[in-house]
């Protein structure tokens, strides 16, 4: 049941005055459900719980660990359809992505408790002692990854489930041993509720300590910047746009102590078209390119905004054919309608700039908040000197590039912000040829796709989701996969510390049977 | 031969009008040599020559770039007494700590171009294909670290060589694949442009591209600003003080593109003395942190400014020891007149606090620039509400804080900074009775050490250097160690990308046989 309260660590709040509703975009009306937007004594509450589970969470083994995000998945299950009809409510999207979603969220918990129980992650590293070396003895050291402290996570509005309340940031911090707590993203509170009180029954059932989960309600920022700037907040993570995301960046760097925030933010996702590919698959990538630029109505960090390619008879054709295939498709009802209104304002604004010229547009009247598809053409020229250009449009757009020669194609791509992904579509000989462009790509983005379409973000161990900047805030972490576990642990080094003293993982005996680089040898072995 | 000019690249460059010279602390003389400022031209002329050497450099093998560390270890050897002598001159360090730290500069070259030819550094993360996968097919996904471009590097006043032009840093970062353009530290340029001399030849003899590394002079701060603020410099390590590291993290943040900095700015190393160590050894532990504290004339990050413990009578017992054992102790000369006179300001402003009483002082007249010891004490109350109390003295200075109770202890560190190192000395059995003051420390430091001094940081993997802010600005990565590696780095994933076209590293037949993580298990095997 959506109850619109708080919840601070295991108990339900509701102390505030200002109270919002979520919104229905297929109804086109708020919802039923009315929130309970968090007071900054809710705020202190759910820090001073975090801070005091942190120093008992942070001491529990992986594999208890493990059993808390193992429970929150099934509790995530056990919501079943009273779940799933929020999100779509709340969402505006479709019960078959709504199911598909939470798989995902539910597979991604696993996988962290997976690392857990595997226990390697914690890098642990060890140099044993030489009581005999010249000019001095050398000491026993030993390091591993420990938690970083309590962290602040804030939902992204276009995965309810995936990039929010239980989401990746979520469930990286809570394996690494920080508590969390959440700031609501308010178009889907009420999903975020239900999905908080899996969490909080899975924290009980499993014994862990109240506070290691808070949610907190808000529809404005004021929230969001006290939680930002908490003594007790010891890192961030946001997926949202770019304007939000440095706010918060910024407002963790002014601290008395900075603190390290990991934004995931904008991208354009370049798609670098090579002549093989026109030649030879130009209608199936024709295809493709439609269906992935109005996958979810194109709300996706990953969705291909751009397409560059060099000037010839078959990019024309190309052109062409993406232009017929995408007005074939119908449009789709978009998250809310402030999202809605920025995606026409963008469209907009994009679609006025010198140059541009229109190759698809989906002219027909839609349904209120749905999305209709546009794709622009431009030169290199053109894109070369209007940085608006460059800019994302959140939704079914896309913007083709005819470049002169390869060599403007490569200053094009130099030219581009950070980016999360950069595609080729071409043949293993032309990645070679074209060396210049793939290198510009490369220098860019932090997934490099080769035949392929960018949306679909594998969770597995060797994704990297985050890029320069302002892809993310920090291109060394990722926010999908396992590694995405690196952003809130630190590591410490103990020094000619007492075995029995020293945490598991760095004792001789190798309870855990982890790998570990001893003396510079990677080894799972114990010490002798 | 020391010519006072900048590298830009392996160019000697002198364009500017502005000049300074060198200073010998212990002739209290300005020495003979004369440095040009970097122009502004030469600055962008550096970075633009690096980021040209970065499309090169970056592709080179790990084995090619672990020849041109060698080879940089080797050309420093190859400059000899000239170079010690510059050395000692311009810091008025000894020559035994010169070639000592010589030593330790050419290890740390040669651990990090071993890291390179083992090659496992890279993370290297496989995930294979599963094309019968439900719902949808998994695709292929390789993950690995790759450089991030240009670093700028900033040396310090305590470590002519280990902690400048060719330290930790810039090994690091050239280890990484990154050129590195080196802000020379004002009180030691002439030491500096040796050293840049030995590493232009390594580049030139191991045909390593023009701009890999170049030395800038400078002796206010705009050189430093422009370099941290140029758009094709991609991360910046500095070792010095907490004011001019915040600075240039600030300067970092506000760039368009803000690029990570790495900050090893200033510590006080807390150390706890438990009751048996007050009992069993507390001569013992006064006669070695007198020496600590008096080591390189307290010029070190690691000194021990803050020794804290619980009243008792073995407690008195061992302060008057360590005053004793102090006061029996000779000045050495710091590095430099401004350093000395910001050393006697700071022991002036600490010992003006109400509270606080002086345990020992070195009273007779000292040679100019020499460091007259003082440690004072007082109680937990006064040092709690008294914030300057926690700050860092620059030099042969430590505070004893007593304790009430173990609790009046915990809150102590509680409110402490981060810290580089946090040190306790007792027995294993008071680890665990003292288990919320051992935790309390254990959240506020990079490296904890037991039974030992915080002065003297092995080089090796296991070594943490860096901590909470403000003992750096990221305690997630290190400043020491081949981890430090790291820091200049960043994931890049390949999806779906042929076999030919990958990186060695990510490639199925794994050439280089380093160990990388194969579908969620570690193994060096080829993939079949």
């Amino acid at each position: 049941m959506i109850t619109g309260k708080n919840y601070i660590g295991k108990d339900l709040s509701s102390k505030g005055n200002q109270t919002y509703n979520t919104f229905d975009p297929n109804a086109n009306q708020a919802t039923e459900w009315t929130f309970y937007e968090a007071t900054k004594e809710e705020i202190d509450s759910a820090v001073g719980k975090a801070d005091k589970a942190f120093q008992l969470y942070k001491n529990l083994s992986g594999a208890k660990k493990a059993q808390f995000l193992e429970a929150i998945a099934e509790e995530i299950d056990a919501l079943g359809d009273e779940l799933i009809q929020a999100y779509c409510k709340e969402s505006g999207l479709p019960q078959g992505r709504a199911m598909g979603e939470r798989g995902r969220t539910m597979g991604q918990l696993r996988a962290f408790a997976e690392l857990l129980k595997e226990g390697s992650w914690v890098e642990a590293t060890i140099d044993t002692a030489q009581a005999d070396r010249q000019p001095f003895p050398k000491l026993d050291l030993r390091k591993m990854l420990l938690p970083i402290g309590p962290i602040a996570v804030f939902g992204s509005s276009n995965f309810p489930f995936a990039f929010s309340t239980a989401g990746g940031d979520t469930a990286s911090a809570l394996a690494a041993g920080c508590p969390v707590i959440v700031k609501s993203h308010p178009m889907h509170a009420g999903t975020g509720e239900l999905v908080s009180s899996a969490i909080i029954k899975a924290a009980e059932r499993t014994g862990m300590p109240d506070g290691v989960f808070s949610n907190l309600n808000s529809s404005g920022i004021e929230v969001g910047q006290q939680l930002v700037l908490h003594p007790k907040v010891k890192g961030v993570g946001f997926t949202g746009s770019i304007k939000g995301g440095t706010a918060l960046y910024k407002l963790a760097n002014e601290r008395k102590e900075p603190i390290p925030v990991f934004a995931e933010m904008g991208s354009i996702n370049p798609v670098v078209v090579l002549p093989s590919a026109l030649q030879e698959k130009g209608v199936f990538w024709a295809q493709q390119y439609a269906g992935s630029v109005m996958l979810g109505a194109g709300q996706f960090c990953t969705n291909p905004g751009l397409i560059l390619g060099v000037k010839s008879t078959s990019l024309d054709a190309f052109i062409d054919a993406l232009g017929e295939e995408i007005e074939k498709l119908e449009p789709s009802c978009m998250l809310h309608p402030n999202i809605h209104s920025n995606y026409e304002k963008g469209k907009e604004e994009v679609s006025a700039q010198g140059g541009t010229d229109v190759v698809a547009e989906y002219k027909k009247q839609t349904a209120p908040n749905y999305a209709g598809q546009k794709v622009l053409t431009v030169n290199g020229v053109n894109f070369l000197k209007n940085p608006k250009l460059h800019q994302e449009v959140f939704g079914p757009f896309s913007l083709v590039v005819r470049c002169a020669d390869a060599n403007e194609l490569t200053e094009v791509l130099n030219c581009l912000e950070g980016q999360l992904t950069g595609t080729v579509l071409g043949n293993a000989e032309e990645i070679e040829r074209y060396g210049s462009v793939i290198d510009a790509l490369q220098g860019r983005v932090g997934r490099l796709i080769f035949n392929g379409v960018p949306t679909g973000v594998e969770v597995c161990p060797s994704m990297q989701h985050g890029g320069p900047f302002p892809a993310s805030t920090d291109s060394r972490f990722t926010s999908v996969g396992v590694s995405a576990i690196k952003r809130w642990v630190r590591p410490v080094s103990f020094q000619n510390w007492p075995q029995e003293a020293l945490p598991e993982a760095l004792r001789d005996n190798n309870p855990l049977s982890i790998m570990r680089i001893v003396d510079s040898e990677h080894t799972n072995k114990k010490i002798e």
